[in-house]
């Protein structure tokens, strides 16, 4: 059987570009070759709302028809109507043209709220062969029903995990074994909004052996004979480049896809803005990020230098633009309210929103959306400031705690210094006021990123934080920022999905 | 059989709170007469992440200890813990102080995420009568086992609805004539973040009437004796009574349970506004609430004179602080960039961030929390400025539509003038140029709102909307401004959740 692995970036509701993408493949492929496109390559996914599904299925309907018209062999993921009510996740299985088979899911996952519950895996003949066909989600059902045959096409919308040990494909080796089948599993690439799809398609042989793997994060098409499977090596990427490919690809989506050709993003000189900067001239390319830098009487030389320096070694444009006098005409806004009080949060504050106040004045005058340069550590303990440095359109670290930005940030310079040294070499600072340091405020990072990975990742409970060994005192105080900081995590910018813990997708707690 | 209905408002992961209100009511309780609490009633609910239940178990299972210790006969609901890595949300029978028996839930809803699948109702015998105990969401199950029992009590967590029609008593009531069994009904009310739930805990006889009603949103008690119920007459709430007392509890409940005392609130003299002051002191008094009038060189004079009035009639402390000085040195600031620019939005959000800013200052010095004013046709369309008017801690009518805004008014404004007319009789405007108005970008918000409860609330499709007779034109301006504005959405204050379509906890759209 000659199989086209056809793994794309699909577009969420953009259905016309989605046909032409698959059209393109069905028109030079060969008539002889089943082509499989992904889970929902049709619609795009995640849908969200169900009047979207209706639309939709009217257009997708035309769509498939058209794609019919060619006379190739082709799997497709596309949602099918059953009747006015009911809307299934659906793999349509087309033989030369002619519509023979469709697969529903069964196993409904996160993003398929409003899909009715199908049958799951469907087994059918193409060529004289008996295939199976369906969901990755329903793979165990199918196992039960103890039915031989020669190749299970399983497809999915698989989410990207930085601390995925990639153990689905030793279960899915498990399966090959147990139904003594060859299994070929296609999986999107590409990002919607903060969820980034982690490619990996792939087909393996009886005895669960890789025969041919496709890559992460990039679009790929690969032909394999199925009669003819080879094993093949696999050189896995490192943490820091899973990362970084992954930022860089959600950030190039969320642009892309919005049609928003220009970033703009407020440089300190910190760590964390000159990790984010590097991200988004890779993924828009460095005409068109521009830097802003906010300096005031708090800052210190180096941050305007270092800041400076960041936009030369990437060769953005940049702007300096001082906040003092806005600084200084909100104090006096306030001085009849403030008069006679000490200084506290509302006036470091004041300078974090006049700066927001500049990165969004020129977004919006020169259509470019801000690049938000939060971390995970600061969002979790709520060190920032709300509608100041927690804003932007989209937070390509918001995923990443503090010491992973550090860990980035090497990785990044591993071959020359693209991120100054003194970004990462010195102590993180706010500077919302003289000398400050966020060691004043919070435990150091090292000791506070243990503390939120034992709690937030691998889901320790106060006690059974205390028996690993942390101190008690520095517990309760994590644990009490952490749980009077979820409504300002509620507000923050999207994070990149980078992990099962996300905050602004998958972890939430009580505002309350 | 003698029952005590407790209909309480809980805190969630307040352990010591909640026993102590059940503890109240044990102590005072008479030996014959059973207790029945709600869903989660030791831990409060929604409690999200996993290991805060670990931490919960021990507290509870202590608290639970001591409860029983009081002799007294209940029934409480709990997370109870299988082994080490499941924990299911439970009902324990306390017979005069011994545990006799516990119902775990089956059929798990939207915060049961954590939770393992449990068994469903258990039928137990409790002063010689057969008693099935369990959760409102089981009940189905239970009906097809087809067990004769005296009395069923189900216990649930159910959410308000303003548009509700109460279908549930219905159908509670055909469940009743099934059984031919009496029902007991337990829920709670109060607020947690943005989630109202709805109380209106009752007791029908087995012809399915209803004898006794409990509020939707006052705590209560209600003793109640099984062989001697009467039918009770119901007069049900008006539309914009439940929509004020809704939002008045959340808002109440979102300031007592995160300890913050006091409101502050910009008040532009526009309806909006005028009525989130409203629900803020009827929350939390007037003298816990300040309004900040922030008029700028576009306001009319009337938008200063309404909003005086609106702060006057209600009596709350007010200041006038003009944005001319902010306004003034952020167009300064942003000169060097924007020198030979035509104005454009840039230039209007910054007037809305110079607000916000003034707004969260205040907050931040006196340890304010701000009242957000957005409506959900402004948010649907993305009307309004992220990080600007689209901010505050909690939005009271961020799911009320503009016109059940106007209905709320009028009904606020049913005795005595509170809202000053001219703020519900004028056309509405931004003012953030000379003689803008709403319908200089936006249809007639009549037009609007009808389209906007079609498409989101009635989930038609666009071709549907077409087929009702909108205009086209009109439909695809509103369709594609609701698809833009995702983004935004994603970033608002929490809304008050009032439907089953409130964009921050339930109606989602793709951001891409």
């Amino acid at each position: 059987m000659k199989i086209n692995i056809c793994q794309l970036n699909y577009k969420t509701a953009d259905c016309s570009y989605n046909a032409n993408k698959i059209q393109e493949i069905l028109d030079k492929s060969n008539d002889d070759v089943l082509n499989v496109f992904g889970e929902l390559a049709l619609s795009g996914s995640p849908l969200y709302s169900r009047n979207l599904y209706k639309d939709l299925y009217i257009e997708t309907s035309k769509l498939g028809d058209a794609l019919c018209n060619s006379r190739k062999s082709f799997i497709v993921g596309t949602p099918a109507r059953g009747d006015e009510n009911f809307c299934y996740n659906s793999l349509v299985f087309v033989d030369k043209g002619e519509v023979k088979a469709l697969a529903t899911k069964r196993n409904l996952g996160r993003f398929d709220k409003n899909f009715t519950q199908g049958n799951g895996i469907e087994v059918l003949t193409y060529n004289g062969s008996k295939i199976a066909l369906g969901f990755l989600e329903d793979i165990e059902n199918f196992i039960r029903r103890k039915i031989k045959v020669e190749l299970v096409i399983l497809c999915t919308n698989r989410l990207f995990d930085k601390d995925d040990k990639e153990e689905f494909i030793d279960s899915l080796a498990l399966c090959a074994r147990q139904l003594d089948s060859k299994i070929l599993l296609v999986n999107r690439v590409g990002a919607e909004g903060s969820y980034v799809f982690s490619g990996t398609s792939l087909i393996m042989n009886e005895k669960g052996e890789v025969c041919k793997r496709l890559s992460m994060f990039d679009t790929e098409e690969a032909f394999v004979e199925t009669d003819n499977l080879v094993i093949e090596r696999h050189n896995p990427l490192c943490y820091e480049e899973k990362i970084y490919k992954a930022s860089v690809l959600a950030l190039k989506d969320y642009f892309n896809k919005n049609n928003i050709k220009k970033a703009v993003i407020g440089l300190s000189g910190g760590i964390d803005s000159a990790v984010v900067v590097v991200l988004g001239v890779a993924a828009l390319g460095k005409e068109n990020v521009t830097g802003i830098l906010m300096p005031s009487e708090y800052s210190s030389e180096h941050s305007v230098s270092d800041a400076e320096k960041s936009a030369k070694n990437l060769g953005i444009e940049y702007h300096t633009i001082p906040i003092k006098d806005m600084f200084a005409a909100s104090l006096k806004t306030m001085q009849p309210l403030f008069l006679g009080l000490q200084p506290n949060t509302a006036e470091e504050n004041l300078q974090a929103r006049a700066r927001l106040m500049i990165v969004m004045a020129y977004g919006n005058k020169f259509g470019a959306a801000m690049l938000n340069t939060s971390n995970k550590s600061e969002s979790a303990v709520g060190y920032g400031t709300l509608y100041g440095d927690d804003s932007g359109a989209i937070s390509a670290i918001g995923d990443l705690y503090k010491t992973d930005v550090y860990r980035l940030a090497r990785w990044i310079n591993r071959n020359e210094e693209i991120i100054p040294m003194n970004s990462i070499d010195k102590a993180p600072s706010a500077e919302l006021r003289y000398n400050q340091k966020d060691s004043d405020t919070l435990p150091e990072y090292d000791e506070l990123d243990k503390i939120l990975i034992d709690y937030i990742d691998n889901n320790k409970s106060r006690s059974e934080l205390i028996a690993l060994g942390y101190d008690e005192k520095t517990i309760d105080r994590v644990l009490h920022l952490f749980r009077i900081n979820e409504w300002k995590r509620h507000q923050e910018a999207p994070a990149v999905r980078l992990s099962r813990t996300c905050f602004t997708t998958d972890f939430f707690n009580p505002i309350s």
